[in-house]
Formats: C-alpha cells, sequence, structure tokens
C-alpha cells in the first residue's frame, strides 16, 4: 500500500495533482497491490474517472461535497477490509499514520525506488512527451530572453510555451536566473531585469501525464569574454563525453569521476528521471550502480565560478545509449 | 507533531513549498509544539534559512547533496529525543507513517482544523496580500480576455500578472472556462479558442507566505442575452445579500440557506480560508457554526443553468464585516 504520487504512478499510471499541495477534502491517492489482484486505486470521486483510465480497480469516497471533510475516515472506509488481514508493505515516509494505524506493515519505500529505475515501454514514452516540452520550454527562453524583461516575464512565457506544448497546467520545477545569480547553481525566477552581456541559466523540469523531464542549457545576451565561452565549451565536452560512455555496466560512480575529472561542481553528475525527478540511478562519487537498458539518466555537469549548466536526458540502450533531449545547448 | 503544510505555516509562519509534490530528498517540514518551549521545525538544509525567519528553532538535516537519499532516517535523527517522552498529538491524516512509529500518538487533526478558523492579525495580513494577487490576477483576466486566444493563453497571461504581484512564482489553484464549459462548476484552462459572446467564468486562488487568498468572477465577451444578465445579476444580489448578513454569532447554515432560497447551486455558499484553501467556518446546509470575529469566510454562489459564479472574501469584523476582495464583478 503506497501513497507518494510517484509511487502510486509508476504501480498504476495514474497521476495524481500535486501542484496545490496536499487537498482539504481527500487524501494522496492510495494504491494497493496484492499478488494476482488488478491495482487497487483508492481515491476521491473527484479523481474516479482519471483513476479508471488507467484500467485499475477504483475505490471512490466522497471527495468535494457538501459533507462533513474527513477524508481519512471516508479513505479508511473505501479501502474497506482489503489491507490488514495479512503483513502489508507500505512506503512508511509518505503513507500518513492514520492508514498504517493498527496493521502489521513492513517499510519498503527504498526498495521501491530502486525497483523503478529500469523503465517500462510505456514509462519511457511518458519520458520522451515530458521532454519534448522540456524542448519546447528551451526554444522559448531563448526566443523570448532580451534585456529589459525581468526573470519572470521570461519565466511566464517560458511555462506558457510548456503548457501550450502539453496542452494543459503542468507541474514545473525550474531554475530560472540571470547575471551574478547564475554562479548559485540555480534557483527559481525573480524582479531581476536581464541585462545586455548577461548569462541565462535555465533548468526546466516539467511533470506530462505523471512523468518528468528535465533540462538544462546556459545562453549569453551578446558577446561573452573568452574565460566564460571556455567554461561553456567545457561544461558541453564533459557532458558529451559521459553521453558517450553510457552504457550497460558502466558504473555511475565512474561517469561521475569522469566528469569531475573535467570540471569542478558541488552537485551530482547525474540522476535517474522517472516518476519522480530523481530517481535511481545516481551519478554520485563512489556509486556502485551499474547501468541497465531502460533507465533515463539526466547528465548535468556545471561549472559555477562562471555560472554555466548544460544538461541532456538519455535513455540506456542495448549496446550505449539515445539522447531523448532535443534542445539548444549553445552559448 | 505535525507536517501538513497548512499546520505547519499556522503554527509556525514558515511556508513549505507544494508546487511540485514530494521531494525525494526531504521529508515536508515538520514543526513540533511542547508547553512552554519555543516551536521547533525539522527541515532540510535547503529550507533552514527560510525556516528560520520564522523565529522558530530549526534542526536541520541534509537535504540535495551528493549523500545517501534518506529523508526520513535524517529527519528522525533531526528530531532527536524531542518526541517520544510522553505521549505526542499528532495530525495522523498527514504525518508520514515512520514518523509516528514506535510513538504514544493521539490523533488531533480535526481539533486543529477547528482551531485555526479565527485568524490572527499576521494571518489576516497575509490573506489581504493574497487577496491582492487575487484582485491583480482577476483584473489580467478581464484585460486581456478576448475572442481568438485559448483558455490557456489566457491563463498564462492571468498567471504572469499574479506572480508579477506577488514578486514570484506561487502555487494557484484555479478555475478558468468559457463557454459551454462554465455550466460545469469549474475546470482548468484548455486549448479552446475563446468566441465572441462566450461566458469566462475565472476563479483564482493563489497562496502567498503560506495563505491563500480566492476570488471568482464570471465576465462576458460581447452582449448577452436577457436569461444571462439576469442570473449574473442574482448571482451578484445574493452574494451581496450574504455579505450583508455576515456578522459575529450569524449561523454558518442560516447563510447558507439564504443563498439557496435566491439561487441553486450544487456546491456549498462559502468558506474559509487562511493556511489552507478550505477551511472552517463552512456555509453549507445546516451548519451550526457561529461566525466569531477574525474569521475569513470566501462567499461564492453560482447558478449554473447559466454558468456564472461571483465570489468575494470577508473579514468578520466586531459587528459585521469588512469585504477584502477588490476585484470587478461585473458581467
Amino acid at each position: 500500500m503506497v501513497s507518494a504520487p510517484s509511487l502510486v504512478t509508476w504501480l498504476t499510471g495514474f497521476a495524481p495533482e500535486i501542484e496545490t499541495g496536499p487537498s482539504v477534502f481527500q487524501l494522496s491517492a492510495i494504491a494497493v497491490l496484492a499478488p494476482g489482484a488488478t491495482p487497487l486505486l483508492v481515491v476521491s470521486e473527484d479523481e474516479a474517472a482519471d483513476a479508471a483510465e488507467s484500467g485499475c480497480e477504483v475505490a471512490a469516497y466522497a471527495g468535494f461535497d457538501l459533507g462533513p471533510i474527513d477524508p481519512v475516515g471516508k479513505a479508511k472506509a473505501a479501502l474497506g477490509g482489503v489491507v490488514g488481514a495479512s503483513r502489508v508493505a507500505i512506503d512508511a515516509g509518505s503513507l500518513p499514520t492514520a492508514l498504517a494505524a493498527g496493521l502489521d506493515w513492513v517499510d519498503v519505500g527504498a526498495e521501491l525506488a530502486a525497483a523503478r529505475a529500469v523503465k517500462d515501454p510505456d514509462e519511457i514514452e511518458r519520458i520522451r512527451a515530458a521532454i519534448a516540452v522540456c524542448d519546447a520550454g528551451q526554444a522559448a527562453a531563448r526566443t523570448h530572453a532580451e534585456p529589459g524583461l525581468s526573470e519572470l516575464d521570461l519565466w511566464a512565457l517560458v511555462r506558457a510555451a510548456m503548457e501550450q506544448a502539453a496542452g494543459g497546467r503542468i507541474p514545473v520545477l525550474a531554475d530560472l536566473v540571470s547575471g551574478a545569480r547564475t554562479r548559485d547553481v540555480g534557483g527559481p525566477p525573480g524582479a531581476r531585469i536581464l541585462q545586455e552581456g548577461d548569462l541565462v541559466l535555465c533548468d526546466l523540469v516539467p511533470r506530462v501525464a505523471g512523468y518528468w523531464g528535465d533540462s538544462c542549457s546556459t545562453f549569453a545576451l551578446g558577446p561573452q569574454p573568452t574565460a566564460v565561452q571556455e567554461a561553456h565549451a567545457r561544461a558541453r565536452e564533459t557532458l558529451a563525453e559521459i553521453v558517450a560512455a553510457v552504457r550497460p555496466a558502466a558504473i555511475a560512480g565512474d561517469l561521475d569521476a569522469r566528469a569531475r575529472a573535467r570540471i569542478s561542481f558541488p552537485h551530482h553528475s547525474g540522476h535517474g528521471i522517472g516518476a519522480a525527478w530523481h530517481e535511481q540511478p545516481r551519478l554520485v562519487p563512489r556509486s556502485q550502480t551499474l547501468l541497465e537498458p531502460g533507465m533515463v539518466v539526466a547528465i548535468e555537469p556545471g561549472s559555477y565560478d562562471i555560472g554555466v549548466r548544460v544538461e541532456q536526458v538519455v535513455l540506456v540502450t542495448a549496446d550505449g545509449c539515445e539522447t531523448l533531449s532535443g534542445h539548444d545547448l549553445s552559448l
């Protein structure tokens, strides 16, 4: 029994809304799996139609209505006797205490996180769709960025392009910073006005149908000094070298070390994406994780003495990898 | 001990990020209160500076870094022995199972929800700020709506105006529908192109510094038949009548009945807002809740045989109420 949105999406295909935080009227959707049974989704009536499209069984309780607000009581009633007769595996880091109360539970959150590193074909299609939305956003950033516009102005245009590409509202995690703030690794767009000669660092992470894309580029508003051109070129070369080295049985920590041998940055060299925006495999120092076909990895070396980062997402294939990202990486 | 963002904000003033769902690197911020002690916030290091601005004690654990991903283990370590020596009150509908495991807990979620219906002055200031953002969004909707624009185009302009007014990214719950879909009560903006003669129903619910605003107006792109004008006028008159009746000791269910005596709609007549977008008091049939000074109530009668809704937020004062909303309600 799980209720983390990423786990629910991975196990059932249903993507709960996440963009405005927890609802007073409903718990985050609950998925219950048992051997040999169709997965069960316990959701509010407001989500029932979308949940049913997943092909799962759906048990719905009254959500947004005139009755008393008691999502815990209603969800427990909808669960009925489905859970509790025997030991139940849960994600204890997210499942609400009230749902596990009285059950004989064991936490399998870490095992579930590891198990979803290799993607199924339908998951890869959803990730491709999310990356197409990244590409649309990155193109809009380059098209619209110009001196005189604020970061927030640019953000509105970038987000609009992504929502147009997605066909509706979508959650987006993003760094969008300009000028000196590109050296801070990232941050949200603010009131700062773009200047001639600025660098703009744009990292776009949209969620489409429950799956996340990821992408980063850093581009300049006008000519740049040699040091900036060189740092940017080094980041691109590092990205290209890691992409060229991605193949089955490559060791995540070795890829990370190769990147750090070229340039210095404080964060991971890369990470899996899927129903969460950061998953296994993680390209971090000393990781012994072996890459496998079907893993989807974002690779994002940066250089913050200058303020540049570039990122592409790749799919590990039988003999190497396919670059899923299509956005412009030039300075 | 609580971790629902609304409860954490209400008890500490700290507003956790909610817009992209749960993070892999951190749990939703945890607040721990004990008699006579400064409230404690247990957060990741990435949130520590913002959390400290609340004036609470802060215990931070490593968040977004190169180390192992184990927010539950890290948060528990940061909690240390603070919780567990005696019985602890929790919000069991949201606190993760792993945090309550082994504790002698009692669920006080319902009591906490009821206790926050009356707002403190600092909360009212935050709600005023959120409603100013509503006003900016509503003004933008009227300014920009025109035939040929899609709902999504309009949404991008409305959201941009709200983020400009707020000075940064903000979560926004919204209905933005046009034409026949205004009769569906609400829904997200989609690809539909606005037409001459359309009604546009725009309900904007932004969160600013942890507190929500709320607002709705329905306006027309061009002249409307008498039936539409009459339905809209009836909704406005109903809203005005309820606003005029809001005062201390007014009974929530009576206000609801007055609204329903004028027009018919399937949802509540109104609801509290604060650190959640729907709180006590609820204006629903048979509610015996008495209004009190300091309650903040959104009132939103609608008429969906036509497809109109109007909404204002009021603050209950010593002898009546103050209308906080400043947006245009005309057709």
